[in-house]
């Protein structure tokens, strides 16, 4: 025995799940996947190590703050903090490899030191498309995105939820107009309006420098309501002649009527103006995504459109759009709302249990499953049968089949169904009639 | 346009696909993972990064050169170097609430700081399973695992490979009674008779203090050659008295046994009495995997039998049985060898393709098509004919559609296969069908 026990403990803020909630985890990775396959999204795996110019290329900020270095020699290394860096340093790499549009899909973790609190994340999946155009982009681009999300969420066993849009041109020439060049900070106010209502938003308005009139212009745009062709004729009807404005409601009518051409329902995505995305590199269309039963999650899915992808690698024009699901905060999210129930989740159907003696029997019976491809292990180990039908229990195994004298003397299996108890002296062929 | 460009590039050592070739790495991974979950064994996922205490617990050797420290804050964190410690680790940290014996598969990246040559890599994928029992482990479980791998490699293509199997209390016993307490050095050259022949295997085995007798009874031992069977009985005639020599002989038949019983053809597996395995810590069965048709590329898959996973972790005793394949080199290997070739590697089946001012058409087509589960993409963008059809080229996507004015007033769709070039005019429902 060794004298130096070292506690087995991992690091704070990391996630890992026991093998039950690890496969439900895994089927909603792949329920994601597939659907991002579905939609002609192509897989790219790069490095979770980078060296930090190229992470950091852009450089200040939070991101430069919560880094992973890494240390190994002399070369200035970090582990990537998104996906959507790596994948702009993808682009520009493979450049003249690459087949535009360049719809990828990216599926990995990610590392942010944040401060250590419930429901944060220092590793993290994301679960990213992107289409990357190649010099210009389709705007019909914009609304299949939401069929993606609508397709995803729907898989994923969600019916109520709203993917809420918005343009970000339709803001800026909003606020131009106005005479507002840099709306960062009304923004910011503007997007807390479904949390904490007008006549709050309306007094943190108040301590900027705006007019009355202003402000009051600002309250009634983001009280914009309606169907979606309503608040587009809404749109039209400011008669603001800003040239981004109309470039705005143009695309947001182009995209919202598309969404629906995608076969998304109506109840499914919305307008909505108050939309604005933190990332300061959205320029067009803005989505976020929401479950309806489960406001207090957030957004579950965000992205939008960017006129360039990759200005710090390459002179070439990409511009793109794209959305990101926080895999891990979702599961995290999800558990603790009691929507994932650890149930049904045992990819093992059936365990064979051998009396003490009957280890050959078993084995090719075990071998006619496995070839009728139906998921199947042995109890090899010695000990009371108790313990081996308890095996099947815990792991929430479905069936067991026994197999002792009378079994073999009759060429039958005792098959057990595990949750109901019931109990049936079947021939091979009949179990795997049962079981497929 | 920015003035700074960061040249786009990632580390030496480090492997990053196209996304043509990525689809096919993928698949390899896939028909693992399928493969691992068919046989019974659960998923995990445990963090990159863990506290440098418990990756290197066991401490010292290459590993700890080889070793990426991670710098955030003041906790000593690194990347892990294998999925073995992270296993032990997570055995011992949720002992109690795991079900054993414990089947896991772990397929994840994995860091090492190795010297930079080519198809060495610094950042690869392993694709691990391990069964571990509590207190004691059945010497079952070590035939099946010949299974597992003869399962997947079959499903990853391969016909002609070959499990080599040997057992370490065999070597251990025959040594020991040879009065070689350390056979560690003689071993590694034993390890070398596939290679280097027996006539120098002899004089390297000269240059240790061995008397000539010992030297011929180790090169008659390891000339020991014919079917498992015959292997066998040999080693019961050699009439060693050791017993660790005894109980290995005993397992070495039962397992060779049983592999046949779990459907492994008898040309698929071998008892090899060279086979060894670095590792020191395997202590009974020990696999090697080759290809018999690139035999340079060494083993493919390997693993063995070990008394105690956690000894550093924990005081419960955890033996367990496993194997490794080594998927990042493997892949590079069989790239290098031309046996991965960039073809049917498109996920996408058909591209549809709008003439101008067919837009709606073209969505209309992809709807059913993707509702009736065709992976289907629209090409949005404007440029000339030839460049679309291109595009559908360059991805390997089998088919394409075009629409514009004739396939509209007939209600049909130009369906082309784009590797024979022929075309047809079809309804949905018949491109449906052929599709499918």
């Amino acid at each position: 025995m060794n004298e130096k026990i070292v506690k087995p403990s991992i690091l704070p803020g990391f996630m890992e799940l026991t093998p039950m909630d690890q496969i439900l985890f895994n089927r909603m990775k792949d329920t994601i996947r597939r659907n991002y396959e579905k939609f002609g999204f192509l897989p790219i795996d790069t490095p979770i190590i980078e060296k930090s110019e190229v992470l950091l290329a852009k450089g200040g900020g939070e991101t430069e703050k919560q880094i992973y270095k890494v240390v190994k020699g002399n070369t200035d290394m970090s582990l990537r903090f998104d996906l959507t860096v790596p994948l702009a340093r993808y682009v520009a790499q493979y450049y003249s490899d690459l087949t535009f549009p360049f719809r990828r899909y990216h599926i990995g973790k990610v590392y942010r030191g944040e401060r250590n609190q419930k429901g944060r994340f220092r590793e993290f999946y994301q679960a990213d498309i992107d289409i990357i155009g190649n010099g210009t982009l389709s705007i019909i681009n914009d609304a299949e995105i939401p069929s993606v999300i609508y397709s995803t969420f729907k898989d994923l066993g969600f019916d109520s939820f709203t993917i809420r849009i918005n343009n970000r041109k339709v803001l800026k020439g909003f606020f131009r107009n106005l005479g507002i060049e840099d709306s960062t900070m009304i923004l910011r106010s503007v997007d807390k309006l479904g949390k904490i209502g007008i006549e709050n938003v309306r007094s943190e308005l108040s301590e900027f420098d705006l007019s009355e009139d202003v402000i009051n212009q600002i309250l009634e745009f983001i009280s914009i309501k309606g169907s979606n062709g309503e608040i587009v004729n809404n749109l039209k009807s400011l008669n603001i002649e800003d040239e981004i404005f109309i470039e705005g409601v143009n695309e947001l009518e182009v995209v919202s009527r598309y969404i629906g051409m995608f076969g998304v329902p109506e109840e499914n995505y919305q307008i909505d103006l108050t939309i604005s995305r933190g990332l300061d590199y959205y320029t067009g269309t803005v989505y976020e995504t929401f479950l309806n039963d489960y406001p207090s999650i957030g957004s579950v899915c965000s992205g939008g459109r960017y006129d360039d992808l990759a200005t710090y690698y390459t002179t070439q024009k990409l511009p793109g759009v794209g959305i990101s699901i926080g895999l891990t905060r979702l599961f995290y999210q999800l558990r603790e709302a009691n929507i994932i129930e650890s149930k049904d989740n045992s990819l093992t159907k059936v365990v064979i249990i051998p009396m003490e003696g009957y280890m050959d029997y078993a084995i090719e019976a075990l071998n006619s499953l496995r070839k009728a491809n139906i998921y199947s292990q042995v109890y090899f180990e010695d000990g009371k049968t108790g313990k081996k039908f308890k095996f099947a229990n815990n792991l929430n195994i479905p069936y067991t089949i026994a197999i002792g004298k009378d079994e073999v003397d009759n060429n039958k299996y005792t098959l057990k169904n595990m949750i109901t108890g019931e109990q049936s002296l079947l021939s091979i062929e009949e179990v795997i009639d049962k079981l497929k």
